[in-house]
């Protein structure tokens, strides 16, 4: 069977009859919703107790997506997750493909969490035939990541919309981890006046400071040796700044040259920059957002620290 | 006293108190609401009784506007109607300043027509500084119109996403005369899914067919007279059309050839499309949108007719 079809096979069991999900997942009393169309997942919110917190993702969870969810799930008497690998947020070159995929064992992890429904449609339910329906949050995504992936955060504007606008959540978790991602969804919801609240909550790290990532499932050991070279030129920006150092590029080249000693490394970019705007620094006021984004081996990397 | 001082002052006296309302409208038992602020908007749109329909509005109604509000009024117990002249929606040498705005005349017609809310916000409030938040609908967008007014239709999606955040309808009511603008913002509400229903109403006209506009008040006494040549090459499409030329150019062709006889009349476009893609038919097939843009001296005309 291939990972497509078992996909597919897991959540038409999940999904078939609440005696059986309760019975796959152990629960006599209470059953975590799987739902696959827009039409029912409409149909399934009438019904859920508000608020309504919502965490989206594109699966394949790590402690950082777990952290969301437990927020969610304390903060609120209902909660909703959606699994979903954007397509339009990847550019053309990029690794939607081969993107680390396991619905069945997210779909675990979320009942541990006592999540109530998880909304996992399939591409074509999201973007049928001929749609052409965009959201564009310009000035603050043309700066790093948008600067590096061109198209990236239209796709990720409108799959937030479209899932916000299906969901209709009272709250919804991001990461810090994608600062530029948090930000550009905050304008979105403050400037199309969504009325959702959006909280951004602190990445969570492995004990060598790399922080989780469904993409470090790509590192070979040699790469997740070297990978935690971002947390440490991270460190280092505020181990200066600490220390009384406000010129920002002179930060930012301590910065390059300690990932230059990785061989492995290779850097995209590195930012001292206006948390709101992403305006790169020339003196280092406070809050500022250090960030960073490095191929290590083949894998792209990003992280970042808030300083001040 | 200034046309906006006057505006403003008209807005203050008829949100000042529910008793001066009353006394104002001429009204003792139920008042009409006039709102300026999205958060006063949100408060109230939770007290409404829905389904909740709504009309939006750039004001100086005409009879077009009034069919709207009289089928969202008998329609739906709670009716909205936002009144807001959207400077996003018109290019950089267009009429924005200029547009026709009678506030106190449209405040006491909707008053007559029994409608509950009236949402007028000031330009700020919809666009505050550093405002960057789009919602692009492609494809559609590059004919007609929006070849002739690069940028309109992203000023209108994006003003009709915030309001229909803000207001929350149910359904939602557009003229036909603004054909590709219904298109755009149907496919708005279902590739973003909005959950609102579009409803579309006829064209209104005058007797001698001239579709009711808001721009016909730029019209001089030799234009008006001249007006009506939109609708007689719209009905000279459905005539031939009718003795069933089937040959698209030969229709576009015989219009312009009328148009052409009216010395103030200027063509812009002349179209017979595919209602749905706007793509320029061959061979006319049912049902075929026919469209123009005529300028008649200074004031630029739409129109069309559905064939088939």
């Amino acid at each position: 069977m291939t990972e497509t079809a078992e996909m597919k096979n897991t959540l038409r069991e999940s999904s078939s009859s609440t005696a059986e999900r309760a019975f796959l997942f152990g629960r006599g009393d209470r059953t975590m919703k799987v739902i696959e169309t827009i039409a029912e997942m409409r149909q399934v919110r009438k019904q859920l107790e508000g608020p309504v917190g919502f965490v989206a993702t594109m699966g394949y969870f790590h402690e950082g997506h777990l952290s969301l969810v437990r927020k969610a799930r304390a903060d609120n008497p209902s909660v909703v997750v959606s699994i979903f690998v954007n397509p339009a947020q990847f550019g053309p070159h990029e690794d939607f493909n081969t993107y680390p995929r396991d619905l069945p064992r997210d779909l675990a992890l979320l009942e541990k969490e006592r999540v109530d429904v998880v909304f996992a449609p399939p591409v074509e339910e999201m973007y049928p035939p001929g749609f052409n329906s965009w959201v564009d949050i310009e000035g603050v995504t043309e700066r790093l990541e948008g600067a590096s992936r061109p198209g990236h955060f239209r796709g990720v504007a409108t799959v937030v919309n479209k899932l916000f606008n299906i969901i209709q959540p009272d709250i919804s978790y991001f990461g810090q981890k994608d600062a530029q991602q948090a930000l550009v969804i905050r304008k979105m919801v403050r400037e199309l006046n969504m009325g959702i609240e959006i909280v951004t909550l602190p990445t969570v790290r492995e004990p060598d400071g790399l922080a989780t990532s469904s993409r470090n499932a790509y590192l070979k050991p040699e790469d997740r040796k070297a990978a935690p070279i971002l947390h440490r030129a991270l460190s280092l920006a505020q181990e200066l700044w600490g220390k009384g150092e406000k010129d920002a590029e002179k930060i930012r080249q301590q910065m390059r040259e300690l990932i230059l000693k990785e061989p492995l490394a290779k850097i995209d970019y590195v930012s001292i920059a206006d948390p709101e705007t992403l305006e790169e620094m020339e003196e280092v006021k406070t809050p500022a957002l250090v960030s960073l984004a490095v191929k290590i081996g083949k894998t792209r990397l990003i992280d970042n620290v808030v300083v001040g």
